[in-house]
């Protein structure tokens, strides 16, 4: 890998040379800012070997670097280890942007121009990124050059996946009504118009899935709605009779996914609403209408507060996956004592586990089955190098999820496999205190996730312990596992939270070279009062898996704190026990029950 | 006055006909953007009657109305009653904003124009409205006129009260070495200059101090500070010899405060950084400079954070401070119990308290004493018209504070005067629940203060309760009682919490009709501890003074809030009991005995 990376860059500087380009910037998304991209877009994965979701990499004409976020610090270092490529940790106040870098690192040329391809960069990015070079030193950028056409020889093509049918028992509105409220929002924000660039907008808008993307159910297209027309610009291939039929009867035109640029010159007398983090560069500056409103787009807001037949769906969805967890955590332990036993395997037992359920449709991301130091690389995915063998000590982190028609899971357990340090149990304790605070935490309609955030940190700020990563995101209905445009994280984020939203709860604290721990649910958020003073949420697990109290000092925790646990372990085994054999039932009961 | 308040708005609209102007709004500051502001500018309260710090009045040929927010909601309201001006509710859904309103009151005239005085708007306030304005139906904005210098007859002049030294035993940090520090911060903002209008930030950065506005120790005054150069424009009577001698010292020159438009028009080769929610509108287009930075001032983030002269001198007040309440709430409930108290009675007696202790200089803000209903009233200030006789039960609301030289003070109990009822004890316990949670909060350095804000509101949200006002604020140093940047509430401001920084804790309840409940202490933003994941910072109790918890219901305090209550209560006895006689010690003693 070492060797193919160094002659892809090779090969990437004589194109950037022939071009008169001083650098180029490969960003980690496709023409849809998707999170996890067709592999005909995995351009900087191509270029780096680091298989990250989130980084950027830069080259220049004799230098490469990779910025990435605090989860990937670990992975990266370790990916691209012996390559050119330097590792930049974002967040770091050591650690220079992108521009800055870029600054000193051409600060000899004259007026260099560096390249970025347009159509993977959303509008905003790109924007910024032209300004900001502009201001340092007149660096120019050019929008126009995919380098890798020329020099990516095997480079997969874009999937031509079939689409399929997402029926209303599931989906629980139909296109037509989501249309309509589309078109509402859009003429409060004085558009008639909007280009959906966003797949899980799009799939969730004409209640269709696909499967050009691996664990997210969505289908590569784009999506031109106006005030009377709506257009999906896609591969016609992928369209079996049945779909053609049914976009026919949903009034949905069909165009070729290649054509959206010239789909779009012709839209003068409308104004189309381009959410800039949203709408790729290119597409944006394509746009030939009235007027461009840019502002935020309404689709994920509509699509974040899931209707009663999704939620339904949601907590059936909740219950398969939770026998499929129960069956794992029975096995696990004995599994990993008779040995034999690596993360790869137990994660592979857990899929099996899970495609045993009805409904199942592949894991909603890759599973991270981390053991011990592992577990403090945040997103650590097992590879056959980096695969350990499990022995019956210390703690096993096991984030998965899963698809299924009716709903998408997200679920972290940390397992002891045996005995644990007097620091596990602290710090587990303490993670486990952070999720029940933000599980029985109360607030006003529309509060915005930011706010809420240290509720669950309280607890481990108290002993000088942080994470870095978000507290909560939320989850898709057989749509993305993460999904928007609200959050729960330390970064402000001015999305309200409502009633019908999905959102997890995931404290986390990761001690370098020791062990992480992370328990994670996912919740519904519900009415749950309406006082003199407002109407006030609550929010409610949809996961249904015991929490291994093994692990936990109990002293620590607080009279509430352990009311909420005995409350939702009972519910957990009334929900899941009418499911189980016997013995996995006496488990359950055993796994379940109540703490004094 | 209502009489006056209809016979004003008749001159007014004479003023505003001659000058062809459909509408004038009032807002309630001054050129400095003041909070409290000398009686010259007080427009809106002259043309309205309602006395609130916060308001804006907007006076059309044939309507008249006053914006205000929730503190003010109840007092407003009985202010304006019997006269022309309708309340607008700011902050609930139903109520129209100022441009809203005026486009539809306006609707049927050709285009037409309305009047502001652009020396008492923020700049960044007057460009807003005038593109609201613009966008609403075409009404452009006047900018240079101001109605009442016509019509206000016994109008009073600007003060011309003498400026005092600040000396460094109190300050703790020269004027050379803050003006270096402010120089510093502006090259950081590419700007070699700076305008300043806060008195607050003049009398800061000078280590000066005035008494032109009530409870503010400050002076009318503009400070223009270039890299070489700091001017002082101000009125030349307010300067002792003393004070002239200093300013020489430190090299700031003098020039009239009439003439600062025309100081602004000579600074051609300065980047001038003008604060746009700091700096009058007129001001900020009055400045001649090479170019005009638009950005925070870094004075305010410079003087929140205290240094440990300030922060000793703090400590020292509060002692007395905590002496006086000491004295006064000893007094209290014998007092109401021989009769003949009210509101302002008890009110005086506890100003009396403050003024015996050494360094007093007069209230930090109006004294709120708020006998039941009017505890519900969050900004009640006793007049003798409302001022209503006190008995033997129910709560009264004192929210209080004083100036010393060495410090500033805001305290609120809400005292018992007898027996309360079950849901003035149980309301009484969930403030006392919520205050302390946000003493015991930690949290990384920098966070800002919204990111905390619910920790504390989370003990009334659980009940489905709230409150509209700000969680806290800064505190200055022989100066505003309301100082930022920093804040503790709701609403996202990004500035963030660092050590040396004062803020306040007052959350509170307040049932209209019924009582108020809020209990406050200023605290002083501390180090808590380094880790491999942070600085952690705490908050300690400047406030030295004991809690009511004869009318708390203990059951519901968790082990961490009694403890928390020993320890404060341990520590108000230890810092205060010295300085008591033998009675007011025995009182404390029991005022601070440790509950279990």
């Amino acid at each position: 890998m070492k060797t193919a990376i160094s002659e892809r860059l090779q090969l990437l500087r004589e194109q950037l040379k022939r071009e008169h380009l001083a650098a180029f910037i490969f960003p980690s998304t496709d023409p849809h800012q998707s999170e996890i991209v067709p592999y005909h877009w995995a351009s900087r994965e191509w270029i780096t070997g680091f298989d990250g979701s989130a980084g950027t990499a830069v080259v220049t004409m004799n230098s490469a670097a990779l910025w990435t976020d605090s989860r990937y610090f670990l992975a990266a270092a370790e990916q691209l280890s012996g390559t050119e490529f330097q590792l930049m940790k974002m967040g770091l106040p050591e650690t220079p942007s992108i521009t800055e870098w870029l600054a000193h690192e051409l600060h000899e040329l004259d007026g260099p121009e560096i390249g970025i391809d347009g159509m993977v960069e959303s509008s905003v990015e790109a924007e910024t990124l032209i300004a900001e070079m502009r201001e340092h030193g007149g660096i120019t950028v050019r929008t126009n050059f995919d380098p890798l056409q020329q020099i990516w020889n095997d480079r997969p093509e874009i999937p031509l996946n079939p689409i399929m049918l997402h029926p209303l028992k599931y989906a629980g509105e139909d296109t037509i009504s989501k249309l309509r409220r589309i078109r509402q929002a859009l003429r409060e924000k004085h558009a008639d118009g909007i280009l959906v660039c966003a797949l899980d907008d799009i799939a969730w808008t004409l209640n269709l899935r696909g499967s050009d993307i691996p664990c997210n159910p969505l289908f590569v297209s784009y999506l031109l709605i106006s005030s009377t027309t709506a257009t999906l610009f896609v591969d016609s291939r992928k369209l079996s009779p049945e779909v053609e039929a049914y976009l026919q009867t949903a009034h949905i035109d069909v165009a070729p996914y290649e054509k959206v640029k010239e789909g779009l010159a012709h839209y003068f007398e409308y104004n189309i609403l381009i959410d800039p983090s949203e709408v790729n560069y290119t597409l944006s500056k394509a746009i030939k209408c009235q007027a461009v409103v840019r502002e935020t787009s309404p689709i994920p807001a509509l699509k974040a507060i899931k209707n009663s037949t999704e939620i339904a769906g949601f907590r059936q969805a909740m219950k398969r996956d939770g026998i499929a967890m129960v069956k794992f955590l029975r096995w696990l332990r004995p599994a990993v004592e008779a040995g034999g036993q690596t993360e790869i395997t137990v994660s592979d037992r857990l899929e099996q586990f899970r495609a045993e359920q009805a409904l199942y449709k592949g894991v909603s991301f890759p599973t991270i089955s981390a053991y011990e130091a592992h577990g403090a690389i945040v997103h650590y995915e097992p590879t056959t190098a980096t695969d350990i063998p499990l022995k019956p000590c210390g703690f096993i982190l096991i984030d998965s999820g899963a698809q299924y028609l009716d709903g998408t899971t997200d679920i972290t357990r940390t397992i002891p496999l045996g005995p644990i340090t007097d620091e596990q149990r602290h710090i587990y304790t303490l993670v486990l205190k952070a999720h029940i605070q933000l599980e029985l935490c109360k607030f006003p309609d529309g509060t915005s996730g930011t706010r809420i955030d240290a509720v669950a940190r309280q607890p481990l700020w108290r002993e000088g312990l942080n994470f870095m990563h978000g507290t909560g995101h939320g989850v898709g209905s057989y749509l993305c596992v993460h999904e928007g445009p609200h959050q729960v994280r330390q970064e402000y984020k001015p999305a309200p939270l409502h009633a019908g939203m999905t959102i997890t709860d995931e404290p986390g604290i990761y001690l370098a070279g020791k062990f992480g721990v992370r328990i994670e649910n996912t919740l519904i958020v519900e009415d749950y009062q309406t006082t003199a003073m407002g109407h006030f949420l609550q929010m409610d697990s949809l996961t249904l898996c015991p929490i291994d109290l093994s692990a936990a000092d109990l002293s620590l925790l607080t009279p509430e704190e352990r009311s909420w646990l005995n409350s939702y372990h009972q519910y957990v085994y009334d929900e899941l026990a009418p499911e189980l054999n016997t013995d996995e039932r006496a488990w359950l009961r055993e796994a379940t029950k109540a703490v004094k």
